[in-house]
């Protein structure tokens, strides 16, 4: 049987995981590929450091230019994180003739028209089926199996560690600091957990999916996005006393041929698929003319899922599908983008807003009478009896009909003014 | 831009969709295809038939040597039902140099050995990613995107009218016959619901998936399958007072290096994302051993989601990718199945058993002293007071303990004859 080499770039926990699928189970990438993806060069930085799983001989080196300069490879998994070296990196690899599978979704989100640019222009392919939840297929689900279809909508929980989070403050009742404890203690978060709970790292990932699904050029930081910071085991109650989930959702929809784009918690019906999705899975509704809605749903970070998506990369790269895919996806491309995005002030759709606020007389008359001004009318309202004394704080729950982002913002802001207004006040969307 | 011709075999609803997505959506085509996907023919058996939509002057013909004679058209989408003469017209087609997207799933199911055979014999491509759960792209996923995994199951709800009507039974409380006369409104099911109900369409399905993730070479009869038929109301009201719902579902796994296969009416825990999936959706859960469960969930038949299924193949086979994939794919290829299926009385699992018994002393013992002797023994039972006298007839639910498929089976069939059991009973696994 023919032997393709490839070489893996990087030997973290994601590259230990591709390099264990090509070692250990080459027959099953042998079969789908039609030959032997045979490893031919690991590079890593260090040389000494001690290793989950044995490298054969000679494979192993420090020295990107054994990748770089061998003839013999066409193909490499770049899976260092972070942007530089990353990004220089994979120039390099891309001028020396390589097609790159990579899982670097920031690297992409921050540099993709550059990266994608250049490997055009050198005739090469960059595959990044890894770099946007994990192990699901959703790259390839939306530039190739929905390529039929209109798409409408895109509705991702793609970051895993803010979904472990909510789980966890949802299913123990634990507050928001014990829960990014526990996801940390878990593995599902890091040390720093900033990009993950902000929302930075979904708002990256939704930047790709929107190239790929709308044709939008966006950069991920011109996303709005709000975190989970703020919110308290409360919210998760009230919501379920309500009838729905909270979900740290990443939102991408075509309204009025414009397109709109936000990332945050948002409360999701309860009989909605988005919100059966626990622990660090990741699940992304996608709605297309055609197809109408599909889910796709499983596990969005982690070694062997993440592995998972490169090595079906590799299969793609090395048999040539790849080379086909690249060239029609119009990922940054010269042409303009299809759909501009929506002014997100003008985004409508129902809210959940949550104030703590002291138990007084007029607190309520006060609130309503802003939201009124507003022209933001009141759904649903919930105070439950308290068991303190006047004066003490007490949370309000208001779920709004209809009304405007730049709205309830302003309305927001004003009772957060309010002097009887104390405490961490919460305002979400309701996914309907 | 260039043209590619293609050509329409069978102008029923899902014909009619995809020639609404190439003569109506053509820019969208074009964008993935990177070439405009010209509608040269289309073939129908009666040209007087009024259609739902205008076809252009000089493309519709009753003639298939338009088609197969026709020098540039090289792709062909077959959308005609049945064995016969669908079978001669694939081949034909085949022969004529023609590669063929169809969403045939019985044409397949029966004579796919033969069919992709001839295919591969006369280096053509047969494309048919619609023709299991429709809209839902799962053969490109399996084939395609999961190939680092070794699969270690597939469970799938692969028959919308099936699970039309247990929603319907579930959420309305209707009995069968009228959830089935509703799904006949609906256009969910044919006059004739036989092989949608009876488990027949699904096992077809389970089938080809069962080759395509594992290898296998078996033929739709030899799954053992159970149908809806006997399920009744109070089955799906027992079954969620136990923390389960009820789905038709399609089982494919491994155990022990063998291939467990079977189609049947199975509790589903309620917080399971299959247990969600509702109307006449479908959705399949796969379990690989690097990606871990993943779910895809979409709507399995319909004319639109179809169509989308099989344009997005039509695109990938004038792109070339199909004729990559194909080639690798070992479908019904020389090459030895690469698992045997296991003998299905062999199958472990936890039971739901309901008998209707004449509320009689000793009727408890009898039925539990039978299991006994076959070793099975009870999880949870569930008797309620019954409203009416002694001597009337009142359903009994047991939930069994890990049993083998074979000894539930006789003991379930050593219940139903005793004297005291009247009207229907019901056996069903639990998947856990």
């Amino acid at each position: 049987m023919e032997k393709t080499k490839v070489a893996i770039v990087g030997m973290g926990t994601v590259g230990t995981g591709v390099a264990r699928l090509l070692l250990d189970y080459g027959d099953r990438t042998a079969r789908h590929a039609g030959r032997i993806l045979w490893l031919e060069k690991v590079v890593v930085r260090d040389l000494s450091k001690a290793r989950d799983m044995e490298i054969p001989e000679g494979v192993l080196t420090d020295d990107i230019a054994e990748v770089t300069e061998h003839p013999d490879i066409g193909c490499v998994v770049q899976v260092i994180g972070g942007l530089e070296p990353a990004r220089s990196i994979m120039i390099r690899l891309l001028e020396s003739g390589k097609d790159v599978v990579t899982a670097n979704k920031a690297l992409l989100a921050e540099h993709g028209p550059e990266l994608f640019d250049r490997a055009r222009q050198l005739g090469r392919a960059i595959a990044f089926d890894a770099a946007v939840a994990g192990g699901i297929p959703i790259v390839t689900n939306i530039s190739q199996c929905l390529s039929a279809n209109g798409i409408q909508s895109i509705h991702g929980i793609l970051n895993g560690t803010c979904n472990f989070v909510i789980s966890q403050m949802d299913e123990l009742g634990t507050d928001y600091q014990e829960a990014v404890r526990e996801a940390q203690r878990c593995g599902y978060a890091e040390a720093d957990p900033t990009t993950d709970v902000d929302g930075s790292d979904a708002a990256q990932k939704l930047a790709l999916l929107s190239h790929l699904a709308f044709g939008a050029r966006v950069h991920w930081k011109d996303i709005p996005r709000k975190g989970i910071e703020l919110l308290g085991p409360e919210d998760l109650r009230f919501a379920r006393e309500l009838g729905y989930r909270v979900k740290l959702l990443a939102v991408a929809q075509l309204v009025q041929d414009e397109l709109e784009l936000h990332v945050g918690p948002q409360l999701v019906r309860s009989d909605s698929p988005l919100a059966d999705v626990g622990s660090a899975y990741n699940a992304i509704r996608v709605v297309g003319d055609a197809i109408g809605r599909a889910w796709f749903h499983g596990m969005g970070a982690g070694q062997m899922p993440t592995a998972s998506a490169i090595v079906a990369d590799l299969i793609d790269m090395v048999v040539g599908r790849t080379a086909i895919t690249f060239r029609t996806l119009e990922l940054w491309s010269e042409q303009p983008a299809r759909v501009m995005p929506r002014d997100s002030g003008t985004a409508t759709g129902r809210y959940y807003l949550r104030f703590t606020a002291r138990d007084h007389p007029g607190v309520l008359a006060e609130i309503t009478g802003t939201l009124g001004r507003h022209g933001i009318s009141i759904a649903s309202f919930i105070q439950h009896e308290s068991e303190g004394q006047l004066g003490d704080n007490v949370p309000l729950v208001i779920m709004t009909h209809e009304s405007t982002e730049g709205a309830t913002q302003r309305a927001f802001n004003e009772i957060c003014e309010m002097e009887m207004i104390d405490g961490p006040s919460v305002r979400m969307r309701v996914l309907d």
